[in-house]
């Protein structure tokens, strides 16, 4: 199956937007196994959205749509895709009903320019939109498969995973299949060593598996495409055990178990409590401990030592230790620890010290 | 002048990274007045890159690619180029010397395949690429112009900002022309209130006036259109001098100086010290003012007080203010401010307390 891409907005080729949607929804079609070789942006013009769906009828068989479905007059996507298909517009009861529904809930007056979302194509089917007031809409035409999706990304990117993705996979396969991940946190170890370990592991089909790197850690991203979540979590179950088995507690978290909500959950578990002394972070371990939730059962607090003074009179860091070894050193980062934890009466105190990369101490 | 833009790889259509080239360069090209009416994204294929430039070369003056001009086998931007305006590629020996020495420098071997990036349109030049192995190259024929760049954002952005922009410019006037920026940048004003106040200046053609909202900032930026730098700069000084009288010390920076180097630089001014109390930011200010080149001269530290009970023991917050107050309240920030400056013996004492976001204390 090959697919096209369209995503229409003047302020896509003004540059005022980056087209995140367009390698949202590339990534997620390639992990589905449909092919993309051509994507087109056009502006809000009738004539070129018309030329540039023309052009992908006659190669692709699934064409999708960016953008275009709002109430004003820039936005005529359906109004190309109907032209093209030689398909009429008909008003979708149930789409105006939940827009006017949605008008009503937000205490918002519904403008008569707003009824447009509703029209569908007469022999098609609006896709639900339950992030926006503008429906998607589908059309099976000619052979071929046309997708209007909304260019809000969080009413396109629900929409992409909810629809698009399981609607194509059954019409490929004649079932009806999900994608599903599972995101794997590994820290300690770097991307390189990690694929050495698993190099095996990644040349799966289904369910896929790819590391990315991110700052401070890296993901191992497991895919399983299946019909239902159920046979999706079998498919990654064993996989995601042999990973673990090779990686140890390198693996420490997964999927929205970050680093920060990680730390704060083991400590809540086990009742204990933490304080951190930090100088060229300057509170910035602090800040990332506190985003997580539950933060305030766990965390006491700290001290930010960015000189040496505070480093001694509020850690009771040992002057001589601080010229002996210098700020930046093993000994003055276990003073600032225990003097942390002493202080704050907390069961655990975490130090930083270092240089703060301009050459500056800190 | 319509300019068409072609962003060439794979990587694009399997949506591994975001095309924000392809949106830096639209920016500046609608900064100049250039028109862009299609960008088309294709992979690293032969036939598919030349059917692009193919229908770009029929619809537009200037034809702009975006990478595949790599070492590699995939890269083959250039020829499609040469193939579309029946061109020769000839060997371009200073581009050749140029790879050569950037792989001396790096005390790394030059492979045979790199001699491959020095090709250039023999009727054409090269665009010089400081940041990186493979230049651009450009070509004009048949009432065309066709500019090749490389991929790479940190390669790409300074060959749009020094050549492309200023040549273009240049081309469409008779006169070298560059874009020059100001960025205002406003706290303590919402951005409609912004707007309220110099609507009238935002109808301005040259410099144009744009405010853009930020995470806790609003920046005003102005652009001039000008041969050169100096006569740039006097386009831009009356109208930034407009904007400052009517948004007064709103205006706290311009350009590079963001809000902690701004407090870094005007501390170090006046010779005096900060410290700082944080509750529910657990660190985030401090770690902000550390961001700053120089915040060793003037930051000390101060405490994450993220429980009461650090308020008082740390900060010497009397318990009784916190009984009857609650710890987000006035009194409170007040007694942290007052309490961090003297405990740190700080000029001054800077607290933030607050909920943290989530219902929970903090």
């Amino acid at each position: 199956v090959v697919a096209e891409i369209i995503s229409v907005g003047t302020e896509l080729l003004l540059g005022q937007i980056v087209d995140t949607n367009a390698a949202y929804l590339s990534e997620a079609l390639a992990e589905l196994g449909v092919d993309v070789f051509h994507r087109i942006t056009v502006g809000d013009n009738f004539e070129r959205v018309t030329a540039a769906l023309r052009s992908a009828k006659a190669r692709a068989d699934v064409l999708i749509t960016i953008g275009g479905l709002g109430p004003t007059q820039d936005d005529l996507t359906k109004e190309a895709v109907a032209e093209v298909f030689d398909e009429e517009l008909a008003l979708d009861e149930p789409s105006l009903r939940f827009i006017e529904e949605l008008f009503a809930r937000r205490g918002r007056r519904m403008t008569a320019n707003n009824r447009k979302q509703a029209l569908i194509y007469a022999g098609g089917r609006p896709i639900p939109n339950p992030h926006g007031t503008a429906p998607g809409a589908l059309l099976e035409k000619d052979g071929k498969l046309a997708l209007s999706l909304p260019g809000p990304p969080r009413e396109f990117r629900p929409m992409v995973d909810g629809f698009v993705i399981p609607y194509l996979a059954e019409r490929a396969s004649g079932r009806r299949m999900i994608l599903q991940h599972r995101v794997l946190r590994v820290v300690g170890i770097g991307e390189s060593a990690i694929e050495t370990r698993i190099a095996d592991l990644v040349a799966g089909v289904n369910p896929t598996l790819c590391t990315l790197a991110h700052t401070g850690e890296c993901h191992l991203r497991i895919t399983a495409k299946a019909p239902s979540p159920e046979e999706a979590a079998a498919l990654i179950a064993p996989l995601e055990a042999e990973v673990r088995r090779r990686l140890g507690e390198a693996v420490y978290g997964a999927d929205a178990m970050d680093l920060p909500r990680t730390v704060v959950a083991m400590l809540r578990k086990r009742g204990r409590q933490l304080a951190v002394a930090e100088s060229c972070t300057g509170g910035g371990l602090g800040a990332l401990i506190t985003s997580a939730p539950g933060a305030h059962y766990v965390f006491l607090g700290g001290v930010i030592s960015y000189q040496n003074a505070v480093k001694a009179r509020q850690l009771g860091v040992d002057r001589a230790l601080l010229s002996e070894y210098g700020p930046v050193s093993a000994p003055v980062a276990r003073a600032m620890a225990r003097g942390v934890r002493e202080r704050f009466g907390a069961d655990f105190g975490v130090s930083i010290t270092g240089m703060a990369g301009r050459g500056e101490p800190g």
